[in-house]
């Protein structure tokens, strides 16, 4: 029984991983390529509920751009972007709401849990989970000592605050959390944050194991249009030095802050990974070799 | 001081009552007047809050059909109703669940959290908390024997079994459940069910202390237009008796089997208040007069 | 319903108060009038009843001078007082216990009891609670580094030491403890302490959210024969100034002395209420205004 | 070293009976000259920190009579008996609480706590520990099926109830209860009760390994003058037997009966022994020629 | 990555063998040639360990006979059978409880630990695991009432009651149990006993998920010389069918003896299967197909 | 009784050293006499057990050199010695870890729990309890900064490392662990270490409480062959002054250097007593005289 051999060995190969990580957090951002693709979004629920299964915690937050997209065109709302941010006023962030906690949070519940898992939706509203403030895009000439005289674009917000108690009581619990990534004011109003963002802060609150951002790219790329410049690891002073001589770029900025963000409060370290290999996430939790960018604190 | 006076005599008299509820759990149907009106929307999360911090366990259950109903046609979808129920196609579902559990359910949510309280939003597919199978209403000369020749109205679901692990988990961490009335199907289908059966299905899977329907009349009236004929309590053998009279009718069906699918899986007792009068639950709760109708097993 | 309106609105007023001391432990000398007159002893008892099932913790500590007096004369036992201390040789302690011990502590658990309570009474002596050093009163011209040439006026005590894990089982348990001011010396002998003293010392060792003192006049005054000179609040500076200043005399000096003990070991804030008012603990507790003087560290 | 060598083998001797009782509760009635005698007091005390230290959970139950006699004639308080109970009045049952839950109470605790023991004393009623209803003696020719014309001798009780939750919080945090004999009735009012009978109540509402009875003789005795008709165990239809002989009376009536109850309650076995001797209680418990006499159900 | 992509596959694979019996105890009997194989004996370790670390509990009991029977070469000591059984006198004993429990067993400890297991060897004596009684076989015409008079052939046991406390307790703290088969007698005595049998004995007492009897052969053979008669599957009334035809003999008795008292104490299934396969265990555990023989109740 | 009386007097007079050990570690070193004379063997296993019964927790290490000795010759082995060390080829390592694992071990085991106990035999090779690392004596002219060039005499261990987990699962599940003295190295190999510092390390490890080393003389003699010449108590810095003197030599060496190494790590105090007195541990304990010697800190 040849295929019998290699699937026990397989089994064996992967005990050195289960050892490390067992009782560890993981926090890892859902989106893109890996969301969309038929065969990546399936491989990535077996692998959160084999994840759980195996005593390693997963926590999930997932993004929602084109589908938000899709419902603001459907209701008739148009949307101005000011810096690549959606001005965001009371009706786009209640359809925002709507789609990221209402539909895709509960879709990939339904599907993590279609696989035997025991996953729960929740967005960052509940139990006062992400606490946020408005964020405001520097103005040309702004004083940078008055962050408050940035530009209005709405219910756009930044995380000012964590409350983990929530994804603690699920976790002891045995449930996969599944996180939409929106934040509370201080009188009750939604913020619509960026997934990434959201990942960092969540994986510094809980001071993870790792933190896993899932692209479209194979990573960190030195030129975004060969996989061939992949970057295999950067530490946070090589990315102050690749942003200054402007390296990274584009989608890669808020990325790569949230691997700050979350190294900085206590995350040990980050990955940047292809999501649009099926079980990437797997794949970078069991093999050494590693897939994709590993970012760390020094 | 005449008002401290009456007001530490009036937290006097509430001990009994804080003595009787204590550690029990008392699921809420919310919904109708309490939902739309300012005063009588606020003193029911004030309500909520108060009720979790004198150790008294509140599951609340909301509906939204108006807000449904605006959604739909806000993206120009019509909706054609057979025998009172809405005919759910695969769009439908999915924006009655973006109205559910991404807008309403989110929003009674974090107004409960801004008073102080730990709310926690999840529908019934988180968790599998709630299991549903398709509801066929029966077509005329149908034969009783066969249910599956029931008329497909699409995702409308009946509540097949309750799981409620997730609900003890957030209780046992201090937080109130908030539910939108959801069902998940074996396949991971998304069913849409009416809010009054949930909570009666979740009353009786909890046992709970007692279950109380809101509506928006003062209880089950034997005249639907004369408040003077409201009916102070029920049995379910009088209940048998009224509905082969014919006094039971309308929008109390659905309530009224509620009631009784939660009396007879075990919770206690069962009540049909005026959500209309602000803090009608307290009042329910706290003073033995009583409001609306008590529904009883025997 | 005008007066159910006015119940569950003070209900929902009382949320902050039950959220801000919820699982608190607050020490309450209880004595004065509160003990003798019927309506005020009446609600003194309800409010116990009612803080611990609304899960803030009091500890009681009761007085009973009157009642020794009583019974000294009753057995023909004649008393003679130095510095306002009672001389109290063996028979006097023996019959002190038995009157702060036998009597008057368990009359307090049986009402509080028939309240629906579930109070223990206890004496210093229970569990070693409160180790006692004989006092011995300064004599005129006494050298102040030795304490030991003081006046023996037999068994009175100073607290040397509080072992609350007696008060911490029976928190822990759900009952309310109801203290007698006796305490142990180290041959096992008995020590009449004053009940402001013990309850001061304990609220020190529990470190307590508040110490509560009941008196029989409105707080601290300035002019004690004018309630209108009520000082309502006072920090441990302001106090040596008055004390100095002579405003501070009399019954006054052992309570302030209890504050001060208690604040420098850990209680947050002490109060001088005024029991001969229904439910003074529970306004005190309950009402922003405030009742009495409240004393603090600075 | 003889006497070392005898020390080990003494406590190596010790160790079947520490296997045995291991973790067991055991009630014992302290009274009569085991109070009296310095040697077996001290002896006594002595052993109940011993058995706590081992493991074994003494709860300790103790009489009064001689003192409240005393403190009764020293206030000028005349007392009547009808068939041989005291007459209780308002008055005397206040002065017997003060002795017992205020003097000898305390004296015990105190004692138990110089030898290194933690003791706890409380009364019937701390916690509703004894719920009690009046005694009332049979008239000659009363009608048997009307108790309640029996003679009203004011506050003498009979234990209705025993909750014994204070006793179970004291065990599990390592105190020793030491309990006098009152009882609370259903409107507060306090209730003296027999000691023996308390300490069978509560053998048997705790399902004691064993109930002791301490006296002022060997046991029971065929003949009460003659040590030497010691009778060494007995069940309980040989009592009945002895009884109808006309053999058991006086004082052991209310012992024998307080053992019936315990034994049908659920306590394993009872013991009356002689109190004079120091160390009875260790004596009983540690070795297997027993002392005393032995009563157990069948 | 064409292998990543098999190992990540494989794992998926393995999850819902993870899910079905997370938690649950797999008593495995380890001899032959899996002992004695270099491959095969890694290949065991390395999937003790990685079960014990996917949260399923293996407990380990080893054989030994080719050692014992060396070591008692060694020490020039000849050995007589009866009934294929070693006559076992005192001395045979002790050495074979040497071989047994101080050379296999620490043997087998220090490698499943090299491997990053955390195993713990124990024989039966240890917290008197496995109670044991002469085992007697069966003289020639004795009358089978009086098993008493089977043939006497030394210190050879048969399991009389099986304390898994130790096994819990080594359980609970994540510890793999490793057993030598002995058991200890009512004075202390040692028996040697059946390694299969002991399997079986230690399966039943914990109501296992699994009994698993590695071999030296394929399985349970119709002929024993030709593995194309392999039996895949069996219950115990085929057993007694099977026996009577003489299909079952030689060392599948000890075996199929193993597996009725597991099955008739409560362990689910039991599998013979072929110990000479590298992972056998792991094969039998993760697959469907199955790998030798399964025995079950009916 | 005059038996009856001295033997309750015992135990009173037991009760201090009861509440002083209570919950206490103790590590016992067991061998020479103790081990060989019935009696003091008997003793010393009722002792044991009497220790645990009381809540006083037992750790015990045990030696074996006659019997390894004797089971070397039995098998024609002849071993030579350096430094008094018997050097140990892998053959000689297999047999000692079957006598000291396999025989010494189990039987001391079989006879505790014999006397009522629950003990548990383990080596220093399960749950990897001793981690060693090759013991290289001294070569003459060494250079002392390169122990590496000591004298290679095999499998002879120095302990490297305590991993004290499996010791504090048997305690806290009520078991006595019995150790025999083997460490693994890290390559899974075998050592053989000293009873005394496999004693010591453990002690050090677990903080204990004592460290009791029994030996086969009166404690530590300046003359060895006058037992007048008792040294009652030592400091290290005592020690220190006697080595350089030349007064401490011999089997007391390693002695002292366990001591030294288990107060340095944390153990209070170290005894060395004479083993051939019955229940000598239990003397030490439960007496203020003491016995042997008292090494300490300072």
């Amino acid at each position: 029984m040849p295929d019998s051999r290699a699937f026990v060995q397989h089994l064996s190969e992967a005990l050195p991983y289960l050892q490390r990580f067992f009782g560890k957090t993981l926090v890892i951002k859902y989106g893109g390529a890996a969301m969309d693709q038929v065969e990546a979004r399936l491989a990535f629920f077996q692998d959160m509920v084999l994840l759980r299964q195996v005593g390693i915690k997963p926590v999930v937050v997932h993004g929602g751009g084109p589908m938000i997209t899709a419902m603001l065109k459907r209701v008739g709302k148009t949307t101005e972007f000011i810096e690549g941010l959606r001005v965001t006023d009371a009706e786009t962030v209640g359809i925002t709401e709507m789609v990221l906690a209402g539909a895709i949070n509960k879709g990939i519940v339904a599907e993590i849990n279609r696989q035997g898992g025991r996953a729960v939706g929740i967005s960052g509203k509940d139990g006062n989970l992400i606490e946020a403030v408005k964020h405001r895009p520097t103005r040309p000439g702004q004083d940078p000592a008055r962050p408050e005289d940035g530009i209005d674009i709405g219910f756009v917000g930044d995380v000012s605050r964590v409350n983990p108690a929530l994804l603690e009581a699920l976790d002891n619990s045995g449930f996969i959390p599944v996180v939409a990534p929106l934040g509370v004011g201080s009188q009750g109003e939604t913020y619509n944050i960026n997934a990434d963002t959201v990942a960092g802060a969540v994986a510094g609150a809980l001071r993870a194991e790792k933190l896993i951002l899932m692209t479209d790219t194979p990573g960190v790329l030195r030129d975004p249009k060969d996989p061939a410049t992949l970057i295999s690891s950067l530490s946070l002073p090589e990315i102050e030095r690749l942003t200054r001589e402007g390296v990274l770029s584009g989608g890669m900025i808020p990325k790569i802050a949230a691997c700050r963000q979350a190294l900085e409060a206590g995350c040990k370290v980050c990955h940047i990974i292809d999501g649009r290999v099926p079980h990437a996430a797997l794949l970078e939790i069991f093999t050494d070799a590693g897939v994709g960018t590993l970012v760390t604190l020094s």
